[in-house]
């Protein structure tokens, strides 16, 4: 799989439409608009919106063949909802849909199945791991799936772009008025971030549930008046899928070294004193940047603004040792950090847009000051693949990915310089997730290298002290540890197209033989 | 002054325009659309929001004669925002200006100089007293005032009926990068219910505060992404206008037989058994009939769901009893509803098109089962007056008023049967601020009238023992105990337009001489 880069010219993608090629990641203060909503209003009696089951629901939300119909990932690998939604519409005879979920994961394989047999022709989504990526990447769909940010999908929707006919909005409790609360309930899951732009502007909005609770659902992440019809299920997911264990930090020596540098970098740069604002994924090497910062932060004494992101119960500790004044939380990714957000006030919900669409007055993403980033590669031009794997198999997507590199003041990515006999750090990644311009500084286990447009940047970590080393040095040490024969470009034909978070085409996906 | 009925057949209202006119308080399930709104996305910078002065914001704002601007009415009394917006952007040299104030108080009387001068052309408010109303009764406004209900001024401006060019947003306190929060700050009001809609549809939004806090301001009432710029204005507003004291039940023994009668109705209406919903003013006649009311339901041991509204201590004293498990909150009466919005998570907050607004998909007053209201007026056909006085004179507005009336189960007026002389349940109302259609009890000293329309409640209101009271014997005695002359009709020009919650125009207001 290679990329096409703006230089090629794409203007015309088969099963995608005119493509505008990526520009750069600038994001200029112009006229943009939010979309008109049409939808039914509810009559005036306060009756009860609950359906006895899905199939009521899908039919008094006038759906039909060819409709969009979009999910959110909450739930992660234990949502029951997509599956279940899909497989009922496609026993009412339904065809062509396209589902516009926030993301996939192995639990949706049965997706695998409806697309062969056409219930489902069109996909977009922000991150895709496990069979329906596979199949995907082997060809399956007609179209080009549509690999957004999660900033992009809450861009794309809210304009207009991305029009939603009936979202199917997974609700661990909800009242029979279409309160919605992520805290409640089997299945919570903490704040319902990415749902709230599917609730705002979709036609239609069914809310599935399998708790539901006297009116009025006491904590409300959506409210009910965006809310059409309740359906309780029985079962939403499988609470196991949902949150992981409690999540801790890498004991891995070269991880913790990694972190290690990663935090001596944030130290360095200017940006770690007070109302300091940080992000990082949930990984156990993110984790441990976390808590390289935090010690950083108690010994200088500085006391930070927020944190933001998918929250772990790491950041939820930091919050609660007075390090950060607060929590901006789109999803949770843990017990202890459903449980904050639903006990502590400083513990704050962010909706998608809020967090990381580029169109809106303002997002969190914009105020971040260091960024803890993964990579499955990472190029000489700083670009950051997230999306596919060795053999171009699509294994991910940006998420937030290309969102908070673009944001944030300092993006650092943190990586091996190899992993399971490939080179990590590459001469050209296979597919652009994240454009280098916006992708700080790499910290890997044999050195630290600096994006070149942050001169200012180099200067000051030369001045602290911190080896440098330049990205052509890392990726000539990571070539030589892990010296791999290119593989031939892949020639297929394009099975998904790379939406950076405005919109713009940065990067096709090819099928993989 | 009188009302032109819908058999009037009103079209064409000067300086207003095509009129609908009121065809009923029935909401039906039928297509409705919220507007598209068109804004300036911020940069990707993340840079500060806050300028210098007022000036430069609503210069930044592109405001220009002719334009919309909106206010909320949070400070009431104690609001300065209206005021020193006006006054800058009337030094600007700006002209013709449409101002969109969810409420105009005594503190307001500088407008009636703008209106003058021609700074102001045109209102929309849903409630109005002091020298503005007084002003505007007197014919100084060129065109009619608009007079809205609290739902339908939400219901207005979120399908583009009413457009809002600039917004400004009085903020007890903000965060540099737009976060607004309502109890934080000298000028602590609690949730800022009625200027969320303004936020999320006007095409530029400046808030007003003098506060400026840390990012993130803690506690969020408005988020950033939709706000575009933040002014420091030394002082928004005075507490001692913002806040009533504490609020208290009346001890006027004429009052408390009025209270306790409406109680008895309640208890007698079959809505009060568990998930009792109620909403109530903050009169001492309302918390009167709360006090009851509450009472009832600890001998009965019902626990009710929530309580609504305008929200006082005395309904936070309910919550903290157990009586209702959750407040919606679109304002507060008081120091003690603040505190405890701030601090009881069980308090939540509504926006004014969650509460009251028929054009969605389920508003909160959908979901009362009892609402306490309050007359000017009531005639023989239950249509209530609370818009204006005896002489016509504009002294009020519907703000919720229509709007609970329609939603709620059981709507119950409360009033004596006369007021400093004249009789207070009448033939006909000088102004029907809401139809007779929607109320359906009216409670006085000398007896309880149910509407006719209600021969379900009646009944049962009688098996209950309640010595029920013909509509027409009211008002025979209120006539007999203050024979008023009747006025002659007013037949000077239209100053003032009803428009009932659906935006047809349920009555019109002439000019006092």
């Amino acid at each position: 799989m290679n990329h096409s880069s703006p230089s090629e010219g794409l203007v015309h993608i088969e099963g995608y439409g005119a493509a505008r090629p990526f520009r750069g990641a600038r994001v200029e203060r112009t006229d943009v608009s939010r979309t008109a909503v049409r939808f039914r209003k509810a009559e005036g009696g306060g009756a009860s919106k609950v359906l006895p089951n899905l199939r009521e629901a899908i039919r008094a939300a006038g759906l039909k063949s060819g409709d969009t119909i979009s999910f959110h990932h909450h739930l992660r690998n234990g949502d029951a909802v997509l599956n279940i939604v899909i497989a009922e519409a496609a026993a009412m005879g339904l065809r062509d849909l396209t589902v516009a979920a926030s993301s996939l994961f192995a639990v949706h394989a049965p997706l695998v199945d409806h697309i062969q047999r056409g219930i489902v022709s069109r996909i977009y989504t922000a991150y895709m791991t496990g069979p329906v990526a596979e199949a995907i990447s082997s060809g399956i769909l007609r179209t080009p799936v549509v690999m957004q940010t999660h900033g992009g999908r809450a861009r794309a929707i809210e304009s207009g772009e991305l029009h939603i006919d009936v979202a199917f909005i997974a609700a661990p409790a909800a009242d029979d008025y279409g309160n919605l609360s992520g805290t409640q309930g089997r299945a919570a899951c903490g704040p319902l971030g990415y749902a709230v732009v599917d609730a705002q502007y979709a036609s239609c909005v069914i809310a599935v549930t399998d708790q539901l609770v006297a009116y009025p659902c006491g904590s409300i992440d959506i409210t009910q008046e965006f809310v059409d019809f309740v359906v309780d299920v029985g079962s939403i997911g499988d609470p196991n899928g949902i949150l992981s264990g409690t999540t801790r930090p890498t004991t891995d020596p070269v991880g913790l070294e990694i972190a290690r540098q990663a935090s001596s970098v944030i130290e360095a740069s200017g940006y770690l004193v007070d109302d300091f604002s940080f992000q990082t994924g949930a990984g156990g090497v993110s984790l441990a940047v976390a808590a390289e910062v935090g010690k950083s932060m108690r010994r200088r004494g500085v006391r930070g603004s927020f944190a933001a992101g998918g929250v772990t119960g790491y950041l939820v500790d930091m919050l609660e040792q007075g390090l950060f004044r607060n929590l901006f939380d789109v999803q949770c990714f843990d017990l202890k950090a459903v449980q904050s957000y639903r006990d502590d006030s400083r513990h704050l919900a962010m909706s998608a847009s809020m967090y990381a669409n580029p169109n809106n007055r303002g997002a969190v993403a914009n105020r971040l000051d260091a960024m803890i980033l993964g990579a499955a590669e990472i190029d000489r031009n700083f670009n950051v693949n997230v999306t596919t794997g060795s053999s171009g198999n699509i294994l991910g997507g940006s998420g937030g990915h290309a969102d908070t590199a673009a944001g944030s003041k300092l993006s650092i990515v943190t990586t091996r310089l190899t992993a399971r006999g490939g080179p990590k750090v590459v001469q050209k990644v296979r597919c652009i997730t994240t454009p280098g311009e916006t992708v700080d500084v790499v910290v890997t286990e044999f050195g630290i290298a600096v994006n070149p447009r942050r001169g200012e940047l180099e200067h000051r970590l030369r001045g602290a002290g911190l080896m440098l080393k330049s990205i052509d040095t890392l990726c000539a040490e990571a070539a030589r540890l892990a010296p791999v024969v290119p593989s031939a470009p892949a020639d297929g034909r394009i099975v998904g197209v790379v939406e950076y978070r405005d919109g713009t085409v940065i990067d096709v996906l090819r099928m993989v033989a």
